[in-house]
């Protein structure tokens, strides 16, 4: 069985809270503390208007002490209190980390690193994901869990496992290379194939035997690219394995409750894209930076993949910090008002549940010094202040519940591509995924424009707007719906070092970017990447900075908008446009400095007719849309330091304040507002 | 057996020599050399003052050339020579670092890393501390050693083992674990008392049995703090017990032959407190940075906490280089003079013998660049002029020795303080023992003022002023003697970060810092670390610029010196006084830049009326006083790069010149008096 | 059998070429292609000149696709090809990397690092050099290639492996330490002479039997220096009897067929002055870095190092780019004109043939985007044009191909010294063998003066000045011959840190340098390196700035040109003067800044009389002479970014041009001239 054999379900959703409202709450893990303090806690979460708790992720070391004997009476309580107040529980299928014991029995179950060294129990998510004894164990207690609470008033939602690939993303022990090789006969079927597919040719790697594949363990010197990114592949997908094998047993035990698990954002080793496929809600945890002034153009992006990920149906924020973290170099909190704004932020752009890690702060353990919705210090605090008011605030918003948001430009995101992209052996080492996708997204951010981040096999004929960014592994036939989408009218901005490799990591033949050619209208002859810190000049019809990279372009069509204005490639096309049927592709052969990457993509985006959600917003002003049954609301908030008045098109009611409809709205740093745009149809 | 069932032994000090004199010398390893050229070392020793020798450190390769076959007879004309040259014997037990065939017999005797890797032999030390058969053989030669050379004329002292933990100070392989899950049924009984120490409810880690535990190897992502926490004292612990295994053997050999080892300074594995009380002299290994201006500064403090160490008793400097060390990236010679005056300032420091590594130049091996007494270019030569000059200097003021020291402020360092603090996963990891501990003892010292430094649990009363920086783990019973300790009229300055954690380092619950609350009388809500490289202003009474750290600190009491002027803590307290029973109670919520400490810290201990040895000292000149029945003498040594003329109170003489008794006086750079300051009772 | 004990061969040299011309090619893969590709192949090689290319480097793993089946048809259709065409074969042995199968039937032959972690396959070279099972496989498969392949009309010289030891430099296994031990029993004979080499007294190191000795794997601190010497050494030899053990087959089989194997440039690992003398032609790879303005100094050193490694004899550029590596962080192109200059380059320094790595660019594999003759955007490209050029250019001047080159000066330097100077526990981590050589080299080469590199051993006195830098370990045996050198009349330029420690790391006893004291006239009391970032000044006929080192020197003869202005060692000598016999010895105790350096070179070069190629040549410009029955030819090589002008002193041809004879020449930049200075005598 390889993960793909299954079938994504149809998505059930958020479960439904009565009266319909904004789900609110966090982790709750009461078995730190003594039993006495549960209804504390429960006096509390009421009042601090939480809706939903996540219980359960790292109870497996106490409801299993002894191998098979499962002792569930204390978690019964904690299921019982928590019915009686009328907070639904996200359950998690505890089985996020094992217990000591079972990696004492069983020490084959622990991951090992490329270098061949093992990792040890201690922290946490000490498996190896394809560790057969791990999952037969971890299945059988999920079994127990959900005959138990099967029908239990308080099970809202099955959160299986915990954040998959956290701390163990991938695993080099024996047990993981016999999985590869089975993954790669399904995969491959013959020897043959493998071999055309890796290019073993090269330096004597031809295999005879399926069996003489290891997985990528450190080489003496560059290993296999393709070696590389099947690995990549099929270490996600025995992540994947372990959460679809939970899966199985809930939805045949409680078909009817929606499972989701938590994702990271900006996860490399988890391709949100194909998890989502077999989840009923799409999670996000996501800890925002507060020393970075950009942090929430980061979480923006992660959020629109999110969102997308599930198909822009209403996404969970499973996880943010109220404060600080712990697990930074150096950890700040979130200064007044900014938590508040970022759980917005996250329902601005189409989540209908906040929730934090975690309800109660740590005594002990690692994570003691990360914040919590009651801190050490108690409720006389800030954070409790802060949380409890968010937590009321929510309460009065039960008509977003629901609603979605729609945009006019995609851009397209490829954890296969970012596999292959940031592998040694490049023209460039300094390429990254992540950064390159925000520096295309940030300018749209800025301008305002609400984005979709998808994967390149979704349907992309309802944008007006599609922006490529480095996306080096491409299909031939992403290729030929990325040229018919831009004969159908429509218009594509690709970066450098895009469409030069296909599934197997080997180039495209007929010149860079083969597949692309013929849309861009031109051809990259060579790569010229440049050295750290260096900066070529542009000039022409734009004209500024640019870093990083530039390429030898050969017009075949497309016009240059930009030239290089200085160094080895002096006068040669930059940045070019070329009209192509009945839309328009642009190329950007560097990367442009973020002013005239911002110049770049104004113009880009104008020419293409994709608009913001608001026109002429202040800077620092975000504004998204989210529409329903229910009605349309606009959504603003103010990340600049000081304050700012966008100005309305027509009286619009904010919903966070009692004040009368009005064109006019002074947001403060930090401020939101929620504005009824258009009663409910 | 653990090392705390040892019961310290009344201290017998460093052995007398006839006539009183400090005692000077070095490590002396004859078997480098030909035996013809014994004879030169001995005269050579003679011309340049020597009087005691630390020999055999790593004789055990050819003492003991097969297992059990041991041949003593070269080390027997060793002693007879230094015998009869009247140089005494501080004669190590020869098994700081085994011979090859015994790890080639015992692999399992080899130390292993956190990531599984085994350290071979071919340096030194390569042994895990916990391993039986490396303390069997250790012990054996042990009493071959002693029973051979009790009662020779040479053997003044015994030194067990050699700068323990130097390079193997933890282990994580099988033996070591075993010997940990030892410890730890000897610590807790019983398993759960260890899962509620170690919060185990956490992260699923819960303990069914001890046999589950392991050490602290590499984890996917943060391993157990207390886990950490506890395996540092089990480290420390497996070192000290192998000096017990050998000081038992040589009491009972012995009886009347004190013992010593050396420690290095700052050395975190190895608590020279705790190992104090087993050892009848204190030895320090101080190796200056002569490019470091402030080198004598972190000297100094070294200082202080081996004399404290031995509760104020005379201590040796066993080790120093008369040049340049060889272990650095880059290695300064000790400009002319420097190794005069650092010599001077342990003695001005309370100690009353001044070794060096190593006597005689080796041609071969990984220290043949590491200076020496004798020179490769011979005695023709500055080093070893400079080296005759101060042995002969010191055989002049034999009445300092066995003087004391006295202090009116003390520092509290703790090294389980330390071994807490600098884990992962705190608010910020850019908080450091050592560091912080020289931030606050750099502008007493640059004041003048003469500090002792104490771990938490000695008598306090005697102090004016108790300094604490930074001590994050904290017990209620310190609390209690601190804050009773203010209550009776003393002056304690508490820095952030101070009294979070339990013994356990899990938080003290009631609020940062719990047990300090009332002493200090505030509540610290939130901290807030400063980004790298970030500032805050402080505003008020005391104004200027601080870093690394702030707190959201609420007053209960203490009224704020200084508040924080920017920032997201503007306008809330940074710097606080408690007027407090008798006493008063100061506190630091961040960290000042140098200037604005050092006018805190005088105004602080002028309150407290501790006063500097002199007052009115020039910048850069260090004052000393060491007292005793022969008379109290003043030290004065100009660390300054220009001379300097410090204001006497009285006349008095300079022991080391002929002059007479004077009131003024000018020491060039790197210059040192020696004053009587009264003559003997 | 160890190295030591084949007998070198007479060199045979490069195979002629009919008729005679330099040779053009490169690394020729056709199993990455279908072979429909093959005959494209063989048109475009006579399109662009191409009279070799080296087959086979990679090919074990289809020849030989079960062990001891061997499957040569296709590769006797490439050979045949190659034949038909009229290009000879440079054939390698095919043994460079082992496949798949043979790893995991023996997967003892996988290398080991110091830390005890396995090399795994999947990239490369994941042999043991010391593996004897590896050497039998590759062994087996030489024999069957020579056989088959003996007497083939396309087969013109062996290559042997493939840039040994370039991932695979020591090897720390079980293994490799069994050969370490047999390799040290017939250096040392008995276990008391290795502890006396080793100077194993220090640190209880003492051996009783070979059979206790490991490897230097990790220690836990400094290990034993002569161990890691002895280490060097051994790897390098384990190395080179994998290349021996195939020559033997080759010469057994095909004895009229002369052997070559590539060499790195400035390859710490392997001694290219000891294996040249079982190679019959020296061939070297070199990459230059095109982001670097100097990597044409680099190269000419790199260059020097060849030619004098084969005793001047025309060498091989086996490998070179044509355009940009992709084995860097970021990888540029050549520029324009570069890749044909620095090829004209490796010929003016005395190369007979230049090859590429590879004719046509890989679509898969690691080295993909590594450029290639033919690449990936296929002939009509830069790339090809300007390969096709250079390959018609060189089919015009065969007269070339056999001359020879001079030098009137020579710098030493010595693996051995290499090996030994770059270990820790040094007086500073900063001397770097490679820097310090092109710190040395640089000024020589700016000053248009045409160096030797050389291994200690060679005959000196055909020299006019020896330039000696840092060379740490010195045998007493070629300090007398330095001494001697002086004395007959040579002039000997020494810079810091030489002569310091005998062929056992031991140090020389008799004051620093001992056995070039007389000849320098100067005594060494202490290294006084300098901290980094530190700068010194010096004063005197000679001044200016100097960093990394300084020294304390005592004069015994000689003469300051320069002394110390600043700093602990103010006033002392820090460049002297020595005249000895009928010459005169230099010495500089510090590093002076590259202009001063540049002065003081100019200085010591025109009193030793030792000219430039030609007086008066502009900045940049890089002047070579070749010599032979065929005339004598002026290289002219402008590596400025201005065009210059140098002077010719009689009207010359330029081989390149169809111009008469002229005195006048401009070139511009990356230009080249190669003048007929005087017909063929």
């Amino acid at each position: 069985m390889t993960a793909a054999d299954h079938h994504p379900t149809t998505r059930t959703g958020i479960p439904a809270f009565e009266p319909a409202r904004l789900h609110f709450g966090g982790d709750y893990n009461p078995e730190h503390w003594p039993e006495e303090v549960w209804a504390e806690d429960l006096r509390l979460m009421r009042q601090a208007g939480v809706t939903m708790v996540t219980a359960g992720i790292f109870s497996w070391g106490l409801v299993e002490q002894q191998p098979g004997t499962y002792d569930f009476d204390w978690f019964d309580r904690v299921m019982a209190g928590l019915a009686d107040a009328g907070i639904q529980v996200c359950l998690a299928t505890m089985t996020a980390s094992p217990p000591p014991w079972l990696s004492r029995q069983h020490p084959e179950i622990l991951p090992a690193t490329a270098e061949g060294a093992r990792r040890w129990p201690g922290s946490r998510q000490h498996y190896c994901p394809s560790s057969p004894v791990y999952r037969r164990y971890a299945v059988r207690l999920v079994e127990q869990l959900a005959t138990r609470y099967a029908g239990h008033p308080a099970l809202a939602l099955w959160h299986i496992g915990n954040e998959y690939g956290c701390s163990n993303p991938v695993c080099y022990c024996d047990v993981s290379a016999a999985d590869f090789r089975r993954w790669l006969r399904e995969r491959y079927g013959t020897v043959e194939a493998l071999n055309t597919a890796w290019s073993t040719t090269f330096w004597s790697q031809r295999y005879g035997d399926f069996e003489e594949v290891l997985p990528p363990r450190t080489t003496p010197t560059h290993p296999n690219p393709t070696q590389q990114l099947d690995y990549a592949r099929f270490s996600d997908d025995a992540l994947l394995r372990c959460c679809l094998a939970e899966r199985e047993v809930l939805r045949r035990i409680t078909p009817d409750v929606p499972v989701t698990t938590n994702h990271m954002p900006h996860h490399k080793p988890v391709d949100p894209f194909r998890w989502a496929a077999y989840e009923d809600v799409t999670a996000l945890d996501y800890y925002h930076e507060p020393y970075d002034p950009r942090t929430h153009i980061d979480a923006a992006a992660a959020f629109d993949v999110t969102r997308c990920a599930g198909h822009g149906q209403p996404w969970m924020l499973m996880e943010q910090a109220p404060g600080a973290v712990n697990w930074r170099a150096r950890n700040s909190p979130k200064p007044p008002g900014a938590m508040r704004q970022w759980s917005w932020q996250a329902i601005a752009q189409g989540a209908d549940a906040v929730l934090f890690f975690q309800w109660r702060q740590s005594r002990g353990g690692a994570e003691k010094f990360h914040s919590a919705m009651v801190p050490h210090a108690g409720t006389d605090t800030r954070i409790f202040r802060e949380v409890s008011a968010l937590g009321q605030e929510l309460a009065t918003v039960g008509q977003l519940a629901g609603t979605r948001c729609t945009a006019e430009v995609a851009l397209l995101a490829d954890w296969n591509s970012w596999w292959a992209l940031e592998q040694g052996s490049h023209p460039s080492s300094a390429l990254s995924h992540r950064e390159t996708l925000l520096r295309h997204y940030a300018p749209l951010f800025e301008a305002g424009v609400f984005c979709d981040i998808l994967p390149p096999d979704r349907e992309l004929g309802r944008y007006r707007l599609l922006v490529v960014p480095n996306l080096y592994l491409l299909s031939e036939q992403t290729a030929e719906r990325l040229t018919a989408y831009v004969r159908d009218g429509g218009h594509l901005f690709v970066s450098y070092f895009t469409g030069i490799a296909d599934e197997c990591d080997r180039v495209h033949p007929g010149g860079y970017p083969a597949p692309l050619r013929e849309v861009l209208g031109l051809r990259v002859e060579e790569f010229w990447p440049l050295a750290e810190g260096a900066e070529v000049s542009l000039r022409g019809e734009l004209s500024g900075r640019a870093d990083l990279w530039s390429e030898a372009i050969d017009l075949e069509g497309a016009q240059a908008l930009a030239t290089f204005g200085d160094g080895e490639l002096a006068g040669r096309p930059a940045l070019t446009r070329h009209p192509f049927g009945a839309g328009v592709a642009w190329y950007a052969g560097t990367r442009p400095e973020p002013a005239l990457m911002r110049t770049l993509m104004d113009r880009v985006r104008e020419e293409s007719g994709a608009a913001p959600v608001l026109p002429g917003l202040p800077p620092g002003v975000q504004a998204t849309r989210r529409e329903g049954a229910d009605g349309r609301f606009l959504f603003l908030l103010n990340h600049g330091s000081a304050p700012a008045t966008p100005a309305l098109p027509h009286p619009m009611r904010n919903l966070l304040t009692s004040a009368e409809p009005t064109t006019t709205l002074t947001l403060p740093p930090r401020g939101v507002a929620v504005l009824e745009e258009m009663a409910p149809s």
